[in-house]
Parts: C-alpha cells; sequence; structure tokens
C-alpha cells in the first residue's frame, strides 16, 4: 500500500487498524533493544580462546625477550604493531598500540590539540573559535568529543559516496577556524556508506586554510565485511595523503573491540612520523604505557591477517542473519510505502532508517511506549538535532533473533502510525 | 674513616686508593639498573594464577549478571569498586576504577580541570597563571605533568612527616593561582616517608584561596609494607577531610600496579560524590569503558583485602631482602663518613639518598660510566633541579640480588670520590 496515495478516508481506516495492533502490543510488557552497536552473546564466545593464551611466565615475554607484565614501552610491542599493520597496510612505524578503547584516543587527540595545538601551531583552547566538520547522520560520540570540549560543530550532507565533497573541500579551503573532520570510511555510522575511490582522493588533496586541520579517520569497521572474502574496497588514505604531499593531515583509528571484545580490545592509532612523534612526546607525560598483557593476547591468538579474516568470518555468520532479519522486515512492511527508506549496508553495525520528515521523534516515542529502545532520535547529528527529524540508527547486532524480529516489526509499526498521523491527521 | 676531617694528605690517598678500585671496575663492561621503581621477575612471577581466573564465558558475568566482555559500565564493575573500598577504607560510591594507569587518571584529571575547570570554576587553561605545590624530593611523573601542561611548579620541603605544612598552609591560603599539590602520602617516592597524623589532619583543614584548589593524594603504596602484619598507618585523608568540611578538595588515586602487575594492574580513583559526578560528565565523553575483563580477574583473584595482604606478604619477602642489600652496603660502606645520609623507610619502591652538595650529577656520571643507571640527578626535584644538587633515588626492586649489590658498591665508591674531590681537591 502506498501511503502517499491514499484517501483521507483509506488512512484513517489503516491508521485505526495499526492501531489496535499496537494497543494489543502495549499489554505484552516488551523489552527489547536496537540502540547500540554492541555485539551480541554468541560474538563474545567466540574469542573465548584468548583467555587462556598466556598462562605461564615464559609466555609472557614479547618476541624481543621482553617481559610484557613490568612496566616500559610505551607506544605497543613490535609484534602487536605487526599484526595491525599487516591487517590495515599501515607502516608499523606509523602505530601507536594503546589501551582498549579507540574513543579514547580519538578523545585525546583532540583534547592534546587543545592543550598543545598540533605541531607547533597554537593550543585550539588558545582560540577564540574551533570548528569541526561533521559528515551526518554520523557517530553520535564523535559530536560529544566536539560539543564537551566547545567546539562548533558544521554539518555536512552524507552522499552515497561518503561526505558531500563540495561541501567540504569549499568550507576547509576558507575557513581557518575549521580544524578537523570526522569520517568513518567504511560502513559508516549510521549510513553504512564505503566511502569511494574519488572521495578518498579528495580528501587525500585536501588544501586546508589551517595547517593544524586534521582529518579523523576512524575506521572502525575496516575488516567488518559481511562477506569477508569479497569485501569492500577503501582506498588507502595514507597512499592517497602520500601522492599529496599531504601525510601529516591525516589522523587514523582502528581497534579490535569489534573482533575480539568490545570492552577488552585493543586500540591503536596511525599517523604520519612527524605527528607521532609529537603525540609520544605527551602520550610519555600521559601514562608509563598501556595493557601490553593484552597486546599480547591478541597476538597469541590472532597470529596474523589470516587469523583475523577468519575470524571476521564468523562473525560476519552470526551478524548477518540479524541484518537480514531486519531489512526482511523493513522490505515485506515499508516497501511501496513511500514512507520509508533504508540502507542495505555490506558490512559495519548499523542500517540507516528514513522516515517521513518530521516522525523521528515520534516514532522513537512510539516504540518506547512499547518497550522498544532505539538509538535517541536526531543522536546521529550534531548536537543531537536532526533538521529532517527523519533518521532513525537501527543497531541489530545485540539483540537475540526473536527478540530483533519482534522489534523490527514494532519498528514497522510505528513507522506507518507516525506517518499517517503525520499526512493525514 | 670520617672524611670531613681529613688532612689534606690522607684525602688525596683515600681518592687515589678509591680511584685504583674504579678503574679496575671500568674493565669489567658492567650493566647494572637501579633507575626506576620496577618489580623484578619473581614478583612478577606470584600473579600467574590471575591468567586462567577467566576461562569460560559464565566466569565473565559480572555479581549482578552484566557480562564484562561486553560494552557498558563507565566507571567500574561493582565488585572491584568494593576490593578497592575495603582495601583502602574508600566508600564506594566515591570511586571509578579504569584501566592500567594511575598515572594516566591524574594527568587526565589535571588536563580535565585545564580544559574544563573543577566543579565551575574557570578552566585553568583560561587563566594566566597556574601554579602547583612539589614536595621535593618527590615524584619526576608528577612533576613531568605540571612541566608538560605549562602549570608552574613551586618546590615545599620535605621533613619526616611529610611536605613542611608551614609552607604549604602559608602559600595556598595566600595566592589563589595555586592549583594543586602533588602528595604521595606512604611511603612517599623517594623518601620512603610516612605522612604523620598532624600532617593528615593539616593537609584536611586547608583554607586555600583557589576554590579549585585540589590535593592530588596519590597512595601508589598504601599497602606495601615490609612487614604486612605491622603496617605504617597512615590517617584516612577523607576522614579528615570530612571533619573539616573539606571534602571536596581531595583527588585520591590508588593502583594494584605494584600488587599484580605494573603493566596490566588496575588504577582507581576515589573523589567526593560532587567531584565524582563532574569527572563521570566527561569521563563518558573521553570513552565507553575501561577494560572490565582485567578487572574481575582481579576480584576473582584477590578475592577480598585477606587475598591482596596475604599476596602483598610475598612482594615483601622479595623486596625486602633486597633493600638490606643496599642498606647494608650503605651502612657498610659510607656510615661514619659524614658525606651521605640515607632513609630506611618500612615500605614502597625507594631510598633517598644525600651525598655531599653539590655532587650528585658527579656521583652519576661516575657510576655511569661504570654501566650503573641511576635515575638522574635532580628526577626527584621540579624542572629536574636540585636545588643542592644531592638526592639520589635508589630503585633497589628490579636488578637481581648480586647485581644489586655490585651496583651498591659502586655507587657507594664513587659517592667517595665525588665528595673527595669536591672537599680536597
Amino acid at each position: 500500500m502506498n501511503y502517499l496515495s491514499l484517501t483521507k478516508e483509506e488512512a484513517l481506516t489503516e491508521l485505526s487498524s495499526l492501531k489496535n495492533e499496537y494497543d494489543a502490543l502495549k499489554s505484552k510488557g516488551l523489552k527489547l533493544d536496537m540502540s547500540r552497536g554492541k555485539p551480541g552473546k554468541a560474538q563474545l564466545d567466540i574469542t573465548m580462546g584468548m583467555m587462556d593464551t598466556l598462562s605461564s611466565d615464559s609466555d609472557c615475554r614479547a618476541q624481543n625477550g621482553f617481559d610484557v607484565r613490568n612496566y616500559g614501552i610505551l607506544d605497543g610491542i613490535d609484534e602487536a604493531k605487526k599484526l595491525f599493520a599487516d591487517l590495515l597496510n599501515l607502516k608499523s612505524e606509523r602505530i601507536i598500540v594503546a589501551g582498549n578503547s579507540s574513543l579514547n584516543l580519538m578523545y585525546d587527540t583532540v583534547a592534546r590539540a587543545m592543550l598543545y595545538g598540533v605541531l607547533g601551531s597554537a593550543p585550539w583552547a588558545k582560540l577564540d573559535k574551533v570548528k569541526f566538520l561533521c559528515p551526518a547522520p554520523g557517530y553520535d560520540r564523535h559530536f560529544a568529543i566536539c560539543e564537551s570540549l566547545g567546539i562548533e560543530m558544521i554539518t555536512v550532507p552524507m552522499t552515497n559516496d561518503g561526505p558531500d565533497m563540495d561541501v567540504v573541500e569549499k568550507l576547509v579551503c576558507e575557513d581557518e577556524s575549521i580544524k578537523g573532520i570526522w569520517c568513518v570510511p567504511k560502513y559508516s555510522n549510521p549510513g553504512g556508506i564505503v566511502y569511494s575511490d574519488e572521495t578518498v582522493k579528495r580528501f587525500a588533496a585536501l588544501k586546508p586554510a589551517a595547517k593544524d586541520f586534521r582529518i579523523f579517520w576512524d575506521n572502525a569497521y575496516a575488516v567488518h565485511d559481511f562477506d569477508v572474502d569479497n569485501p569492500e574496497k577503501l582506498l588507502d588514505i595514507f597512499d592517497e595523503a602520500e601522492k599529496c604531499n599531504n601525510i601529516n593531515m591525516i589522523y587514523y583509528f582502528a581497534s579490535t573491540s569489534k573482533i575480539s571484545f568490545p570492552g577488552s580490545g585493543v586500540a591503536i592509532m596511525a599517523a604520519s612520523e612527524e605527528n607521532i612523534a609529537q603525540i609520544k612526546k605527551v602520550m610519555t607525560v600521559q601514562t608509563i604505557g598501556f595493557d601490553k598483557l593484552n597486546m599480547l593476547r591478541h597476538v597469541r591468538y590472532f597470529k596474523n591477517t589470516d587469523g583475523v579474516l577468519k575470524h571476521m568470518k564468523k562473525h560476519a555468520e552470526i551478524i548477518k542473519p540479524k541484518f537480514d532479519i531486519v531489512l526482511d522486515t523493513l522490505e515485506r512492511e515499508l516497501a511501496g510505502t513511500g514512507i520509508a527508506s533504508w540502507t542495505e549496508p555490506r558490512g559495519g553495525y548499523f542500517i540507516s532508517l528514513d522516515v517521513t520528515r518530521g516522525c523521528a521523534k515520534r516514532v522513537h516515542k512510539l516504540v518506547s511506549e512499547l518497550g522498544v529502545t532505539l538509538t535517541p532520535a536526531g543522536a546521529t547529528f550534531p548536537y543531537g538535532k536532526d533538521p529532517d527529524d527523519s533518521n532513525i540508527r537501527i543497531a541489530p547486532t545485540f539483540p537475540p533473533n526473536d527478540e530483533l524480529l519482534a522489534a523490527s516489526e514494532i519498528l514497522c509499526l510505528c513507522v506507518k502510525i507516525a506517518a499517517l498521523e503525520k499526512m493525514y491527521m
């Protein structure tokens, strides 16, 4: 049924029937959560073999003989650098292997720029105005870093090829107070978009007005393909930046949070030798070092790129059916209605659903009342404000499959109700 | 032999004999390290039982049922809070359990004050001048945080009861730009001093000119007594501050770095409910959460206060003989010479040696040339500048006992040479 072309009477009849369905669900006292990109229990179980990799004291020696239980080695053990370097096509000497949170590395990187500046620039905290470009819909926790630190956010529209580069280029070249941009270049959060080759090339070739402008390249889903053997290809940002003599412009982040354990993975940052030197100079004041036992656990368990990719297949086998449950439901319930569109990602953790303009908050409220938790409407935009009030982020990975199906059906029901209310009442 | 009352001839004869000894050692190509407070291998081995505490997925459930492998719980799992609360006489609700580094928590706490202010005060980065009081000799990494962030350091003399409180009170009450003081209240680094009851009471009763003045109470060696059954008693700073209605003035830090594994322990911060609320508000932007698997490992392995204290006895059994080796050597070689004095701590990680004024750097150079690494002379003072050039920090825990003996003897030899050179040449 195309909801856009109903008579008022037809619409009200349909709405009444949907509301009956809705009321019937109210009594069920459901409690379903599709709000965060959290792996489900089955995904956590497949990594348990990592737990027993360091049993004896000799297990705790790095390949260079260093006892990783002790203090020392600020930027991570060599074999962990190599694991990430091989997996992500990075140079070992450009990598810092850190603690369990790449978000923490990103926060620290912005905070460091606030307090120390970037390669000799003025500390951002001393400037009247610091701005970041925020492709949106995007990752709410990126935006939260800016908001918390008083950095003004400028929304950049997303296209199917990544951020609208015409807008990015214009703003970055014109405005010296723009110091950064948040990017999730592969399976963007929440759109699942993979930046096109042209987008990556245009990023690498940016000529920012601010010398201390940095691209925060959060490659959170670098190897998180559903079809691990036929992965989406993302052009290498460092290779491209090197061609443009722009290597200092890139801050690169990744982690094993969605490879091993979300709460106890290993995060890395990669940057040019010059950037890394500045970062390490401050980092040596921040900490004596990160948890090297956990790095070594990861190395011993995954061994190499092949080991990681085999592991990612297991994740995909668990995740893909969950995405299918949501996508099948959306297709079955909303295809042809004209009131919703959604992404069909080939990896990552999210489906981005656009509902009728002005209805996302209403949908959120309706599903909440039935016990379904969604990411708050607007969260995927700077300051939590979706100008169209239409985007909803769906995170299919955490709920068991039966709950996911129930939640998806409820979501579709509420999308319909909200749209009909909006259009015909 | 009292070196202070030699004739010039006697002195030169002695010096010549010592130099012969010195030259003989040169050819040995030694490589001995007494520079950092790193536990030795035997200490690392006693905690290996912790490695196998989380083998199955059910092992990974917190007592409230939460799967600690996953995202969530910003401020640490309840049972970890309880372990630290019981051990350190803290209230659970005042504790944040974090990652592997209390130094990182301290850095972040200063950086947070720089960027956000403290409970509504102006961000310190916006002020013309921020100063910290630095009792010295003290911990070089505390001073490095100040130096890195451009905070001016004011040296406060240490007494046998802790920092000179007359100086502290006067400065803190007078100068609003003084925003903090670094304290290692039990077994201070490097003096091994335990703050007296009166010192703690006077800290708790401070009436600082700056409302956002904070005491950084780094209780790094809280349970690190050599005689675990007869520990040195440190008055409880929170209890005392509560009596003075001064509870917001305390930032408290501790960790298991020298209980479990130096590189992979668990660090905590404790503060008033009001402080904790501000910290968590920023922390939720900094990270999704710390490594909860590692917290749970600690809880499962140590179980409770008794478990930790039994473990600390094992550490003491390894460490105490090492301190004795150094102290016996100092006594044998330097007692009665009049050119050196040293501390005899009942716990902690350091011996503080004061040599003849103006000789510490020379001693450092002399031992270096024989292959002995000491903490750089001056490191225990702000800006690395010991006004008397006399303090040397000795860290006995890392070297094997035979190397420690050799290094101690070399140190004494060089202390004598430097003193004789200074006084008689």
